[in-house]
């Protein structure tokens, strides 16, 4: 008798195998990608490049850029701190099935993090190195493995003599790792869909509830003077450490008031505060006339992006109400990216019990559930467009670190995963 | 009866003239001084002007560089940072005289440090415009006035009809705010003198003993992380405001010690740290991988450069052990700059007594002294090569700051002193 548990084994193996056999080309496709150093601003060749390998695949290629769509006409659109919009392109690749099945989007970012100082890897991050099983390079992980991933399962399905029979849109976006206006557009140039899929490197585990994040840069200004009169000079250094100082204790008080957080609880301080970048100063014998630095805070389910601002701008205030020169000379408070909702994947959907049922096929065990401390892109699709939207992938080491790095046979058991769930959720007729 | 002040006095009424009437032209030549944006390591298209201006008043030009000299052997040589040495050029101007009389060396730093964001100026910092009796822009003060007031007293002696009997070495040199590396080629080059007169903006006083300082720069690196799991990695940022504190709390320590010093103990807390600039960090999401951050901090008479360097060396050190991640993962500690002697103008030398008597003349009011937090290039001459140098000069305002502006009324009269000086201690003959 044929199950449709046997029907899903027998299938998941005929799927296994035709993963298996492009995998090396896959792992080919992962290294190119990594090889392109699209940090923000620079995601263009990268973009043109997928878009010739989606289109080369027969897929309808919509390549367009955040000019392309009224995007600050959006109320959550985050502002892009002089990033060119026309610069900044979008794909998405759709395939149409026959439009019996449900319909999906699978979405990931190409746009990485910056690389730091290189003399700090172990492997060049841009080389695309494959070593003992994992591939090193930034971006690697978070989450070119995941784009591979998402493409090389409906590749597999092909491969093996099926195809989708709902309309599917594949997505390489920007912008994930600073604003999230990339995944924002493409819901403003109008893709829809019944669920979402996106393969963030979160360990083979599905993303249950997700932190908001805003990102700020404080402005300090100070009174230079040459240092032999240092008294009479303030240092925008010194008052952006005291400012930084303020922000840590405040973001301690978020936490003791986190504690009985619905979602976040079982999470230690699951609210973090970064300031991730400092500049200022001019000369070691001036007191520093300014200083400015780059922040970010998390926020939980339950505040909103306006809220977390407000609270940003009163630590501020109050940091500088307690500082005689900070007082009278107040910083500057610019928003310079993300303002993002905190997001819940709740429970119940059916595209999640259809990934928990691949998941248990694929690796033999239940699927688990994660809280995650950083921002991902389903959350405009779930708060802001109703639809369901699964954060679920691969295992790595190392996202926004030196040597970053992606486990292969993790890759290739979620491409197998994915695969499934596509025949699941969309539905297969044998071609 | 003809007497000494009364002879003087005479003579200080024809100089005092005929400063006055080359005024304007002083005035518009410290203008063009200043327009100029002498940074460092940028100094040359100045110093090729100077040179031009001082060989048209029948002086002998010996233009040089750093390169020109065997620098680096020299033991108070201190590290260039990477400027170029065949770049910085130094003037040194000659004037014969009949060698009936004592020779001197006049000298002017010509580098000016940053000015920092340019907005924050009332007036463009290179324009070099006069309003309301000031004479506005950086180095307008720290120190194009002075060597505007050393050029000018010659030519008002000469205006006056009179030529010095002794030897001057009227020098513009580089490199004053940074390393002292400019006075010191001087030196090594071969030029020697009586005594030393350096007109820096000191407010018509004469300074009795100087700091030294050193520079260093520290390098802090972090493990870096995506903030999501911000407790994995270690910002380098929040090491190097640890690191800060430790230097901060060094410095007080060290004033502590200082309440008894001869030369400082009427100043409140000499002994100046400075963090001028600091940079770290690519990016708001990611905890910081590297910062780095450059210090001044001063020393006083008693203490060597070497000793405040071994005192710098254990400061961060000790910080260093008492932080888990930076005692395995020790900061880079490099020497920037300055690794300036301290020094003092011993009481009781004729240069001194005859300035003294001049300054009495010019401001009908005996010379005050000044006990000085800053370094000055005096330092070689006194300490290295014997040479009496006295540091007095013009009175302006913010110095290393916005604003920077000086007195033009003072800067008249710091050129009479000026010229009264060389008057008596090199001797006058009448044209």
């Amino acid at each position: 008798m044929e199950t449709e548990l046997t029907k899903t084994n027998s299938l998941a193996e005929e799927l296994r195998a035709a993963v298996d056999r492009n995998f090396d080309d896959q792992v080919a496709f992962l290294a190119r990608l990594v090889q392109f150093r699209s940090l923000r601003g620079q995601e263009a060749p990268l973009q043109a490049w997928m878009a010739e390998r989606l289109a080369e695949r027969g897929y309808k290629v919509d390549a367009f850029s955040l000019a392309d769509v009224d995007l600050m006409s959006h109320p959550k659109a985050a502002p892009m701190d002089g990033i060119d919009l026309a610069g900044s392109r979008q794909v998405v690749a759709t395939y149409d099935g026959d439009g019996k099945g449900r319909s999906l989007i699978m979405q990931g970012h190409i746009d990485v993090v910056p690389e730091g100082p290189v003399d700090f890897w172990d492997i060049p991050p841009f080389d695309g190195v494959v070593r003992d099983g994992w591939l090193h390079g930034r971006g690697a992980q978070d989450m070119k493995a995941g784009v591979s991933a998402m493409i090389y399962a409906l590749d597999a399905i092909r491969a093996a003599g099926y195809a989708p029979q709902g309309r599917i849109h594949l997505q390489t976006v920007t912008e994930e790792e600073s604003t999230g206006n990339g995944a924002l557009s493409t819901l403003m140039r109008g893709y829809r869909a019944d669920a979402c899929l996106i393969p963030e490197p979160i360990g083979h585990k599905l993303l249950r509830a997700q932190v908001g994040a805003i990102w700020f840069r404080v402005r300090v200004r100070g009174t230079p003077a040459h240092v032999a009169y240092s008294e009479t000079g303030t240092s925008a250094i010194l008052s952006a450490m005291h400012v930084i100082r303020a922000f840590q204790d405040y973001t301690k008080r978020l936490n003791e008031q986190a504690v009985d957080h619905p979602w976040f609880k079982t999470v230690k301080s699951p609210i973090k505060f970064n300031v991730g970048i400092i500049k200022g100063g001019d000369w070691a014998s001036s007191t520093a006339a300014w200083c400015e630095f780059d922040c970010r805070l998390g926020l939980l389910p339950g505040t909103s992006p306006q809220e977390a601002m407000r609270g940003i701008e009163k630590c501020l205030a109050d940091a500088q109400s307690t500082d005689s020169f900070l007082s009278s000379n107040p910083a500057e408070l610019i928003w310079s990216g993300f303002q993002a909702d905190p997001s819940v994947l709740e429970p119940g959907s059916e595209a999640e019990q259809v990934l928990a049922s691949v998941h248990q096929v694929v690796f033999n065990e239940p699927m688990q559930l994660q809280i995650g401390t950083a921002v991902t892109d389903t959350r405009y699709y779930k708060v802001d467009y109703g639809i369901p939207a699964l954060c679920y992938g691969h295992y790595g080491i190392g996202p926004h670190a030196f040597n970053e790095r992606v486990d292969l046979e993790s890759v290739r058991k979620i491409t197998l995963s994915i695969a499934l769930f596509v025949s699941n959720w969309c539905g297969l007729k044998k071609l």
